[in-house]
């Protein structure tokens, strides 16, 4: 499995993402899953992969070959992050045929970036090569084993966040899935991208043991139990209401 | 869609039900999943449903129907709570069996309780009417939309946790579930049950204006907040580890 989150505000752009896959639990291997590709000044893209991980690594290598080779339609010839999302997305398809196809060899991405003159962006491709954007309301698109790292990310990221507060909360989020799922594992990548810069920002790449990863880890688990205990009491004797549990049967 | 959360601890146990449910998201209803039966002084069960309202009102019904009638084999003639979920299950069986079977008309139910003379226990029961136990070093068991509040049951209940501690953190997770998934939805139901009582504990239910409810859900959003603004910030002029991006393609 995979947890992958991408983060969109007025600042600019934070991708976050781990690094375990697994196929089947004794075959865990670590691979990253951030890429990022650009031409300075000109564009830039960060892509998050989730999914086949054969899917996933064919779509980048078929980015790569195209840049390469310099080809008419490539990543960074794109005049649009809607054009480049859909030329992804049809590369995902392609490398999907090639199997078969079929839920087994699909494969989720986060695409975020900019291109010179318009708005940074964010979008997720689905595994039919159809994308979302992330909008005003929706600021954050995740991929992967989502779930557990939601709750943290719909408290706090807003579009006025900053980047470095969108990274922090990141990173907790990545914690809290790391916590309930183990098919989600470090080391953990997190990338920057200041709006309107034109060029990839800060990264950060954190293995197991990184000291901060271990600080964050053991801070938020003790900050969030004192919140726990902070919290109002539930009185037993002073039941706040008690309805008739017509449900019950007591013989 | 439902989220169900059973706890096992040393001193009982705690179950906690959501009363949302939807087919489609025009056709959302209000059902209670919480359904309890007992012999005072014999057995004692507390049953959560997720699943099929169809099957697990069959369920109920079927349960309820053996009960009246006196039947044989009924929920309060079981010698042990394992006999009772066999039996549970075996009913979820032939009700799904009526239907045809298959996915849409799977159900998974947490049955908690206990019979006289033996240790308190917590059960979940698979849709192909098998189950598992919760365990010392499992102490809770979730069905339905499980994974939003999972991380602060992770992080709060062990063995030792305390019946009151334990409902508190059920309706935090709860709390997580219901800002990140409009599919589960107030009231909110509560049961106790202390370890060798032989009677229904204490029963409390939370409707969508409970002050108790929405000052949960106000503290914990402060404190939670809180507690991540006491976080180790994210230094990106110091960054911890930069390691060379290989996958990095600027041309």
């Amino acid at each position: 499995m995979t947890y992958c989150v991408g983060i969109k505000v007025n600042n600019g752009l934070v991708f976050c993402s781990d690094s375990r896959t697994n196929a089947g639990i004794d075959q865990v291997n670590v691979y990253k899953k951030m890429y990022t590709f650009g031409a300075p000044g000109q564009s830039q893209y960060c892509i998050l992969a989730s999914g086949n991980l054969a899917t996933t690594q064919g779509v980048i290598n078929q980015i790569k070959k195209d840049i390469d080779s310099s080809a008419a339609l490539n990543l960074l010839t794109m005049p649009s992050m809607e054009d480049a999302t859909e030329y992804i997305g049809q590369i995902s398809l392609n490398q999907q045929s090639k199997t078969g196809g079929g839920p087994a060899f699909q494969s989720n991405f986060i695409v975020g970036g900019q291109v010179a003159g318009q708005e940074h962006q964010l979008m997720m491709i689905y595994p039919e090569g159809n994308y979302i954007s992330a909008t005003e309301l929706t600021s954050f698109l995740q991929i992967g084993e989502s779930k557990y790292g939601k709750p943290i990310l719909d408290r706090i990221i807003n579009p006025d966040t900053n980047l470095q507060t969108c990274a922090l909360c990141a990173l907790v989020s990545m914690d809290s899935t790391l916590k309930s799922n183990l098919s989600v594992g470090p080391p953990i990548d997190i990338q920057f991208y200041h709006a309107d810069s034109l060029e990839m920002g800060e990264y950060f790449h954190f293995d197991e043991n990184h000291e901060y990863l271990r600080q964050i880890h053991a801070v938020w688990n003790e900050k969030l139990v004192d919140a726990f205990l902070q919290l109002p009491a539930l009185e037993i004797s002073n039941k706040p209401t008690i309805t008739p549990i017509a449900t019950n049967l007591q013989k």
